[in-house]
């Protein structure tokens, strides 16, 4: 892979300059021979058809309107930004119709667009606003610029051969030219990063050259600024670094660096969706324009793995798992995704299951790829998208851990055992979520932030999302004496990352994942193993949750599980507080009400809860002395920007060794319609702790009935060929690989 | 009305009889000429086959399971009550199949089941739980054994040409007579009140009747027992009086009683369409073997109006207004809303709108008018039901206030001024209820019950449900001084209901209610006035709220509203409250933590929230000393058995005279998917109270361009012919009708 990396920095800059000018425009996603392609079969891609029309109507209505650009003024959600985020959404759209219609007025639209933006652009200060590290002129942001500046340049380039080579110039001296240099040389903080923004940046500036032929703007996008002068500990608004020491920059690193080989993005899938607009706009333009730099095959395909991978993280819905920061709702069917899906299939080899995503988004881009797709439906070559169990490995060389994902039947489990996830990430090492059909059943929050919604701080990230959605307590993992991972500090989360123990989905029927952090607390091991286990006795797959935590000193523990849906029953006696209090004053604790508490009895507690329909049961080993907490979000929040969630937290106080077993059972069902009630409790009754040694754990797990069946972890050997032996009570087990389960009578 | 009862009451008696014997078996809501037409075309009526080929693949699994007929012991949600309910549910369905397939195993199975319960039902004891003020013996109440009798009553029938006389001998000895005398003459206190228990009660007895064509039996549902001994001063488990002195009983005075003219049940319709079963499905039986009795003509026809007014006290999705007691969530998909659609088609008028809601449905009863509709949809007769405004009044003779639906575009407005709605009604006078689109804006909290659900209190009311849901403060009506309406006093409220001033639909941009109530607090007198605007310079219809008081004393007010969604801001400073304490001690305030308050300056206060997608802005007139409250619902709630819902509460202490006026705006949207906000803030700009004597109130509304709308309301004349003369500031208006709204300046 190193290999092949340096020989690709070698050749490109030779190839640069000798197929330019080779093809005429437009020359991006959409090119000359796509449109000759797409006049020829108008009217006969349903697909493609309805989303002309749809674009149509859309463009016709903004050409109705009159063109704004308003001098910039606005936070998003305020009128100047969102007027100038429309402007740059549809120059693309109309340039795109006057090449797929060939109709003049799209082209004059586009024309007359750009020359309101060149005939304001030179004079234009930075925007009054001076909340960013790197302040845009017409937004904020440079990042809402070079937004613009990636969208504007596919509207020129549609309209490119039809100015005259005195408009192309004016515009090029004017407007796009200045545009480029100013979100690179004149911001390389913003530029010369591993970031998502530069992302954006570097694919603005190569979009741009692109169109304009021009190598040293497409050599500046690509490897990035040689001398940067950026500061080492300078950081940006969210807290991440401008950039580390020896770290390389341009629209390759930025390629390079965040994505794993399997196509993860460290930043997490609500970001990813974000960046593969960029990535692969660029990406595909590159490949149309400079096919001999091979930028789709770069680190192993990685550009159309990640939309593989991105697919694969989200729920039944194809809404996105909210890992780090990320806005719940966020979905495959959002637009940078129909460019990804498009792009993927035109691009790669034609996977007939993304034309089964594509149906579902109902829109195709209106490019050469989009075009392709229409195509693919129409021909009814469409073939299911079935999400599979999947362990993606994060970091550049994908040994930083990693995000699995187990599925079987209607439930999703996620388990996080990632690097930080650089400035977006949360201190969340070893936490899971899981889903069921699309409903969250215990959830990761997210982030605290109401993107574009002006009234909540301008729509950016708001105070609570460093104070509660970034720390561990939010999360449904373990919390050692009420302080975060790596004490909530960037500077030492961003230097580690949890390791896989092993990962086996090879066996539908009891799919583990275990992975384990070492650095999470100085001086503790955790370990967790999950596993999604179907058995016969229980109505769904169970979720069997093992955490082992071995420390240095005796410590106080806090697992919560954040249940979405109503409190039914709890198994010990809970006190109610008359007046709830906060739990702590910091790392998060600030943020909860106590509304109960109760001293845990017997072996096991029980909590069951009802989601959207469905029962759950959740069992816990528990230990004298351990208490049910639970809690209430909103404490501390001023300005009600948290909503009010409720967890239950298991809170153990152990020495040297402790270990947390549970299950979580999915039964049953409920509708408000019928009021028909079925199965409402769970099938397990008691599981008990049988062995638990530096070689072994094995937990038992007693049903209605009294079949007992168990699950025996080996500590020590993950290997997958290993033969184990253990006698556990009077029965011998006997198993390779590093677990078994299977009936214990 | 009161002519035609009598006579009804004079010609009934004579007539039973006279034409019994004359139709042989089937003959209930299915009939033997029924099944004949549908034998014939059975195949060729889609709706129809679908249902049947789904009731078979559900009836077959049940025999494949086998019959059971546990010895009775758990409440709702537990195994033998579940095993009891799902066997009366099959009994018909199974008799239907035997008629409509002519297959023999069907007949089998329900003679099976009839003679397993024939054989334990005469040494069965009462039931062991012992909570109902009417204990049954299959179920823990009277109730649930009605509609055991109910149901199985029409798989006999289904059966009865099929067995064999001396079968029918035993069935008819020793299960279905001492079962309808357990149900009647055992437990008067449940068969002879005016309540939905006793409409199931005696159209159970009623049923049973009809198929064994036994007069008697007939005349005790009719007209209830003679002689039932029983004490006014006794209560059911609700709280609800058993009987009032001089009170009618029987089927016939439940239907006279309960329902207005205009078809609304007075305890609301969560358990109005639980009653509709037992009415329609004995109603439709009652006019195919006694159809000289004209019961579907009875007081005006009102069986089938009752199924038009269910159907409009639903949202766009069609669920029902959550009024007085009610889960959310039960909608005209239930059963016996099939049931109710279907025999409104068929034996009302064939109003093709029914047709519509059937087909949403997805399915038809197997019986005539089951078939008579899937006909209907086969032969493309379905045409749109839109729901309308409409005022519904409350009252066996429609004089006892009612309740006023207001749409517009996508807007529902309902205001509740009726009567207490017997043992399920709430102290709610005047409060209203908001919807856009099928979501709930600012919502009626509905009941504190989970029902089914055996984990909460065995699926019944929970404590909560009288100290919170039914208090004046869980709704979005006015409570005095911390107290609710009639103190919450049952025995008060029962006697006394709202007054209508006017209501005014007849211009769709201003539909006007207008209501008064005197009684909840004495001396005071409540007035609401509430309209839905449509006015060209609001993006949607703007809810216009005047809620006048006057009283005797210088009182405490609180006005909540009970938004749905996310706090976005509010424009007075807030001070938060580190340590929530509950609100109050009693009437509900118990139950609501202050989480934030502040006092209102200026002329108005503004809270702006955002719901599903759409934002909502408040704009309240306020005067100095006016605190808003922002309330969170949980506090003493040991169980969880609240929601923990929020409200914005205006507080005021005011003097003899108050005047509380309001607009709520809706506007713009918000999508996670695409996370483009429009228009995140709404037009009005100012509320002003510009008039308020006892002659007119006059507000106006300013909007961001400065341009001012008036509403002005007669104080003293709800005429619709009269002519107003006013003059505010140096304009004069003039109008006709008790209202007027239109450009100020």
């Amino acid at each position: 892979m190193k290999r092949l990396m340096l020989l690709f920095v070698v050749i490109v800059p030779l190839s640069i300059g000798m197929t330019a000018q080779a093809q005429g425009h437009p020359s991006l996603a959409l090119t000359k021979e796509g449109v000759e392609k797409i006049r020829a079969e108008l009217g006969s891609v349903p697909l493609f058809d309805a989303t002309v029309a749809r674009v149509q109507a859309e463009v016709d209505a903004e050409i109705e309107l009159g063109i704004d650009t308003p001098i910039p003024k606005d936070f998003s959600g305020g009128y100047t930004h969102e007027r100038h985020k429309r402007n740059f959404l549809i120059l693309p759209k109309a340039g795109a119709l006057f090449q797929i219609l060939d109709d003049e007025k799209y082209a004059v639209y586009v024309r007359d667009m750009l020359f309101q933006y060149e005939a304001m652009y030179k004079d234009l200060p930075l925007h009054p606003q001076t909340r960013s590290y790197a302040r845009g002129k017409l937004f904020w942001q440079c990042l809402n610029d070079a937004n613009w500046l990636l969208y504007a340049s596919q509207g020129y380039d549609a309209i490119y051969e039809w100015l005259s080579p005195a408009e192309r110039e004016r515009l090029e001296t004017n407007l796009f030219r200045p545009f480029a240099d100013f979100l690179s040389v004149e911001n390389p903080q913003f530029f010369n990063r591993i970031h998502n923004h530069s992302t954006w940046g570097t694919a603005a500036v190569g979009m741009i050259g692109l169109v304009m032929r021009d190598d040293g703007l497409i050599r500046r996008a690509l490897y990035g600024l040689d001398d940067d002068g950026l500061d080492f500990e300078a950081r940006d608004n969210d807290g991440g670094f401008i950039k580390q020491e020896g770290q390389a920059a341009g629209f390759l690193a930025n390629l390079e660096d965040p994505f794993s080989p399997d196509g993860y993005y460290t930043e997490g899938p609500y970001y990813q969706r974000y960046a593969m607009y960029p990535f692969l706009v660029f990406g595909q333009s590159l490949d149309n324009v400079r096919p001999e730099l091979g930028i789709l095959e770069y680190k192993g395909g990685v550009l159309l793995k990640a939309i593989d991978a991105l697919l694969n993280l989200s729920d039944a819905d194809g809404e996105f798992f909210p890992l780090n920061d990320a806005q719940k709702g966020m979905s495959y069917y959002t637009g940078s995704m129909v460019t990804a899906v498009d792009i993927a299939y035109h691009a790669g080899d034609n996977d007939p299951r993304l034309l089964d995503i594509a149906e579902r988004q109902g829109e195709v881009t209106l490019d050469d790829a989009g075009f392709a797709v229409a195509l693919g439906i129409r021909d009814g070559k469409a073939q299911p998208y079935e999400k599979r169990s999947v362990n993606l490995s994060d970091g550049r060389e994908g040994r930083q851990g990693g995000v699995a994902i187990l599925r079987s039947e209607g439930l999703t489990l996620v388990l996080k055992y990632s690097a930080q996830g650089l400035s977006h990430g949360h201190y969340d090492k070893l936490s899971f979520s899981l889903y069921e059909n699309g409903n969250e059943v215990l959830q990761d929050y997210g982030l605290v932030r109401f993107v574009n919604i002006e009234q909540k701080g301008g729509g950016n990230y708001l105070p609570e999302n460093t104070t509660w959605a970034k720390q561990t307590i939010a999360h449904n993992t373990l919390t050692q004496n009420e302080t975060s991972h790596y004490e909530g500090r960037y500077e030492i989360g961003s230097k580690h990352h949890s390791e896989l123990y092993f990962y086996d989905a090879s066996v539908p029927d009891v799919q583990v994942v275990s992975a384990t952090d070492t650095n999470a607390y100085p001086g503790s091991v955790l370990r967790r193993t999950m596993a999604l286990i179907s058995d016969e006795r229980f109505e769904r797959p169970i979720v069997f949750d093992l955490l082992q935590v071995s420390a240095e000193t005796r410590n106080q523990y806090d697992l919560p599980f954040w249940f979405m849906g109503q409190h039914l029953e709890a198994s010990v006696d809970l006190e109610t507080q008359q007046i709830p209090e906060p739990l702590g004053d910091k790392n998060g604790y600030q943020h909860l009400f106590l509304e109960a508490r109760g001293k845990a009895d017997g072996d096991n507690a029980q909590f069951q809860w009802m989601g959207q329909g469905t029962f759950y049961t959740l069992t816990s080993v528990v230990e004298a002395d351990d208490e049910l907490l639970f809690t209430r979000l909103g404490a501390n929040d001023p300005d009600f920007n948290l909503r009010r969630d409720a967890a239950v937290i298991l809170r153990r106080k152990a020495g040297k060794r402790s270990l947390f077993a549970s299950v979580v059972e999915s039964h049953g069902s409920y509708s408000p319609v019928s009021e028909l009630t079925v199965n409402p409790r769970g099938n397990l009754t008691a599981l008990r702790v049988l062995q638990d040694d530096e070689r072994y754990t094995a937990v038992s797990l007693t049903d209605r009935e009294g079949v007992r069946s168990v699950f025996i972890l080996s500590n020590q050997d993950p290997a997958s060929s290993t033969n184990h032996r253990v006698k556990i009570g009077d029965r011998r087990f006997g198993w390779q690989g590093p677990y078994h389960y299977g009936a214990l009578d």
